[in-house]
């Protein structure tokens, strides 16, 4: 069912140093730092030849990636992104399985404009998982 | 200088029920698991069209992954790996800007028969970070 990992998102403090790790340190190509404010990150994306890597730095009040950085100060890996070809059949598959999926169920559009699914780390090895529709 | 993402690890407490959620639940296709007594874990590969994910069971007295697993029991993300041309020549790229290299600095084998470095998490967002010869 998963198909290509789109991304791995990583959450940091700073963005802006975040970025110059992967672009001097590492010699990545890296996109400009793009405000999200309905998703509550700022977005850089480092462009690799297979797949990208997402840096969020928290933005506005209740940004959804506060509570990792609180416990994960230095920064860390947030969660990684699979592709599905149709979100609603993919959702109803895992649920029937016993999977758990966040909020309420129904598909968000996300940071990159297409629908979304967070699914319960609980049940996929820890990992904080979302599912994109291609 | 990086370029593809090798792949993600994700450090597991069971290898076989984790390999399940992938395969049954998930619906990706899964390699057998290959115990790795010099690495001093079981791995098991989730091949995706674009890279891999590497699940990681503790194998032996010292697994590099014991301690991870004491403070993530449900299993997590441990880290990514970038392939790169010539390790030398990117470790010391690195090490002149300042980076850390874990151990005593020097590539070793690793699990697939090639090259390998890790970077200081500290240095690198908080992200344990592997670089494989390509």
């Amino acid at each position: 069912m998963i198909g290509r990992l789109n991304h791995v998102a990583i959450a940091v403090p700073d963005i802006e140093a975040a970025t110059a790790v992967y672009r001097d340190t590492l010699g990545a190509h890296v996109s400009q730092a793009t405000p999200q404010p309905d998703h509550g990150v700022t977005t850089v994306f480092i462009e690799l030849p297979n797949t990208k890597i997402e840096l969020l730095e928290p933005l506005g009040e209740n940004s959804p990636i506060a509570k990792f950085l609180e416990k994960n100060p230095s920064g860390g890996i947030h969660h990684v992104c699979y592709e599905v070809d149709d979100i609603l059949s993919a959702r109803d598959r895992l649920v029937s399985q016993g999977a758990r999926v966040l909020g309420d169920g129904e598909p968000k559009i996300g940071a990159h404009g297409k629908p979304v699914l967070f699914l319960h780390p609980k049940d996929f090895l820890g990992t904080l998982t979302e599912l994109e529709q291609a």
